[in-house]
């Protein structure tokens, strides 16, 4: 129960509570845009709250730098901001596992609840600095650390949590998907639209923590752990990006009526058994995720008792980011001011991981092949003997002899389809299987 | 801080801890689902919420009728079940005033936390209950009056708690959005559209708590008291509902790229000053709201650091909104685990309310019209003289000596719209303003 005489819980204005005290541990993009909010909205944060929130420290690797904030804040001693006794809440900014991790333990350690943007580090060891904290009743929260500015998290952890869950489906990386929008609508190619959004900042100089799908399989993962209640193995996630995808694959999708999207996505395979993947789907355009466009994310959720739901907004920037650490922060202060804490939910066992050869799914496939009278039987006959049913085909001829065919499959199993593609690439009108994707709606 | 020595607490399989036990009020369509999803889910929702959750007692009015439950569950008297000392939670979902109001106050005074559905009730006196759990130190949630299964009462006061909210705009009634997707769809009238929703059962045989906007306005004040602090008068909302919507109105919409919606409008002037507002509105085909078709719920956020975000869902029906009331279960269970309550957030002084005469908007307007040499110039005028923009428009004939006009004009204030329409209704070329609708978008 609430302690009414402690002095940060008065709502009489007589005692002016003690404000809480953060220190913040990085002051990038997001470690900047934290304190930019905390200070602009202070009003209405202290007014939800409950109590007014204070940056007190701010602990960066290089304190010469010009920095928007008081210089007296900044020290380059990080672990003296989580030792610090005036420090209330630990905000950890930095990113990466080194310090963060260690940093992180130790401010558990010293009772102060902890808040973090850090999709690797909760991806990797959250299981285990979640468990510490929920040991040391104190909360660790991590909403910035999917989908930015959007609420998923908590709603996974809280208002959903009663429901048992077949399927989720995110549009997890802004940056990958600016990237499949302009392929999509200049029909440019990969590398220069790379480039185009490195120029606009939208991706980084070395883009393969986005465009190869580490960051989607990390945020896929921090979600299929608080969902299923244990941490996956990252080692067993099936990985593939969006480097290859041949500007061919965006006419097709065109035709077919069809949005190429880089998808992370969860399967309840069993209890406590699940199939995370992370790879480039062909998304039909009357699937809710097709319209999320440019750097937005988006999460499609199916529930057994809430059917689905969608979220979608800003995933990333210093703004929306900072939006999800301030709420945060001001759960966490609404806590201390009941001198509890509710949410470090604890994490069990690791998920057993089905391996992708078990996923059923429609297929997209593009074939060269050489322009034969019995071109079409063999493949189709292929196809059929490894219980691959046809849906749709388009074919064209693309120079002297040679021709073109892209299929989609019916719902097959995976384990059939890869073996039905070994097959037809050993048909001798074959070519070469130039390209293929998974298909959801 | 969690008293480790509780046995409630004991995360050992040692001490087999006591289920939290639940009093339901009502047992229609909400309670039955609820019911049903402990039943079900028991295993999950024992696990996220940290102990197993048992209906221990059930109040409804006729014991009699045959119930999905066992008959020993059952009392006809209401009072029992919050008074009873077996009862830990109480769950009300009667819905309405009479006797709802009464029951969550006894519950309160009895010191046991509160799970509603009831949109009625915390639109009209929520503000009081609230403040009265806040000063008992107990939860009172709500999370499946607004928008069903969508999780958004929570992220309002959590997640998205630091921003200031310029705008949301909330598709909240699920009957209104099905009539409003078929009428556009069919081109069929509103009594025909409605006969047939009510033979699916998405309409009430009394169709006037959703197609007459009250639904929408108790949402829509539920969501600005949260996100502003304060309750809202209810009188002073502006409420407009579908009824009236001619078959015209949805012709134009399609040529000029638009679909009608419901919509509740919440939109902040100042420090605890808003504008509460509920209408049918022409919302453009590119706006996120616009796909959100048949009984779907939306609501668009826009805070000043998350930027726009948009939640959608199922909105009602049985097990959606069980979702909601599960999932504010497992909270208070949590919460309870802990010994602590952390979410009733007191409200502040009643909010400040804007009229309509200072509403800025883009508006629709369907003229009839005299087929007269000068009459579009003298219309144009009129516009023109009372500072309204013209920004695109549809001319018909559609009789002898008679035209239709459409107008879209550019963003305007209210008062002078109006104004302009009371000067064009004068004119001797126009025989009527047959209709004026907002635009988004």
């Amino acid at each position: 129960m609430a302690n009414l005489s402690n002095p940060v819980m008065s709502s009489s204005a007589l005692v002016e509570p003690r404000p809480l005290r953060v220190g913040l541990l990085g002051f990038g993009t997001v470690g900047e845009g934290t304190y930019r909010m905390l200070l602009d909205n202070a009003e209405s944060v202290a007014a939800k709250a409950g109590i007014p929130l204070v940056v007190q420290r701010v602990g960066v690797r290089d304190t010469q730098k010009p920095r928007s904030a008081p210089s007296g804040l900044f020290t380059s001693d990080l672990q003296s901001v989580v030792d610090d006794p005036e420090v209330d809440i630990v905000v950890e900014v930095i990113g990466g596992i080194d310090p963060a991790v260690a940093l992180v333990e130790r401010a558990l350690a010293n009772k102060k609840p902890v808040v973090t943007a850090n999709k690797e580090m909760i991806a990797k060891v959250g299981h285990r600095l979640v468990n510490q904290a929920h040991k040391n009743g104190l909360d660790l929260h991590f909403e910035a650390a999917v989908g930015g500015g959007i609420p998923v998290i908590q709603a996974l952890k809280h208002q959903l949590a009663g429901n048992d869950v077949p399927r989720m489906l995110g549009i997890l990386n802004g940056t990958s998907n600016y990237i499949l929008t302009k392929m999509s609508e200049t029909g440019a190619p990969f590398d220069e639209v790379l480039a185009e959004a490195q120029g606009l900042g939208y991706a980084e100089a070395d883009p393969t923590n986005d465009v190869d799908g580490f960051d989607t399989l990390y945020k896929i993962a921090i979600l299929a752990g608080i969902v299923y209640g244990g941490p996956a193995d990252l080692d067993q996630i099936h990985r593939e990006g969006i480097r290859h995808l041949d500007a061919r694959e965006f006419d097709y999708a065109r035709i077919l009526g069809y949005t190429i999207r880089l998808l992370g996505v969860a399967e309840e395979c069993g209890p406590r058994r699940v199939r995370l993947r992370v790879h480039p789907t062909m998304v039909k355009n009357d699937h809710p995720l097709a319209g999320v466009r440019d750097v937005f994310n988006a999460l499609w959720f199916h529930g057994d008792f809430v059917g689905d739901l969608m979220f979608s907004g800003r995933g990333a920037g210093a703004d929306p980011t900072a939006s999800a650490v301030v709420g945060d922060l001001i759960d966490v202060a609404r806590n201390y001011n009941l001198q509890g804490s509710g949410s470090a939910i604890p994490y069990g066992q690791s998920l057993a991981m089905e391996p992708m050869e078990t996923v059923e799914s429609r297929y997209y496939v593009r074939l060269n092949v050489l322009d034969r009278p019995n071109t079409l039987g063999r493949i189709a006959t292929a196809f059929g003997e490894h219980e691959v049913g046809l849906a749709e085909m388009e074919m064209h001829v693309v120079g002297p002899d040679e021709g073109e065919i892209a299929f989609l499959t019916h719902i097959s199993k995976e384990g059939d389809f890869v073996r039905s593609l070994t097959a037809i690439e050993e048909l001798p009108v074959v070519n070469m299987v130039a390209a293929w994707m998974r298909v959801e709606g």
